[in-house]
């Protein structure tokens, strides 16, 4: 799957969908972590906010990466987690989508 | 310094001390934390966050250790960085005072 071309209008719409998609993701963790610091009572709950940091940085930074070879993994995995709506990704060949939608729902 | 005996009065005074000192730090930095996460607009702010936190984590794991042998350096630490007054350690014999005081100058 990793020779799969990408043209220059997918190109973009990958671009723009990866960009929304991160934005959104990155949003809603920010309000999760206000709303946490802002319920911290005791130094168990500032260490578990801490864990739920180290977690979160991890996974998106190994979630966000934008690299054609790996790209469709990237998008189901996006779609699946609700953070990209498969309508977004229009603009990419039929296969591609296609592939993106069934990886999505395994 | 370590075979330095600590009577049943001064083990009370000791542990009083010591708990109010870190009762003090952790309040203050629970409340910075809150400050700091209201105060996130984007990710790397976030991510600055969560380098304050493994940074306040390692320090305060390392610094709250109660134990006999290390106590006169801890509680000197303690009066340096302003979470115990030294008055608050009345009850230990003057020597160990005087240790705690001339260590919190250096």
């Amino acid at each position: 799957m990793s020779e799969i071309g990408w043209s220059n209008i997918e190109e973009n719409v990958a671009k723009e969908a990866f960009e929304k998609a991160y934005q959104r993701e990155i949003t809603t963790l920010i309000e999760e972590v206000r709303v946490k610091a802002s319920a911290i009572a005791e130094i168990k709950d500032m260490w578990i906010l801490h864990d739920f940091l180290s977690a979160r940085r991890h996974d998106i930074d190994g979630k966000y990466e934008y690299r054609n070879s790996v790209l469709i993994f990237v998008f189901a995995r996006l779609v699946k987690e609700g953070w990209l709506n498969i309508n977004e990704l229009e603009g990419l060949d039929r296969d591609k989508l296609a592939k993106i939608t069934a990886l999505a729902r395994m």
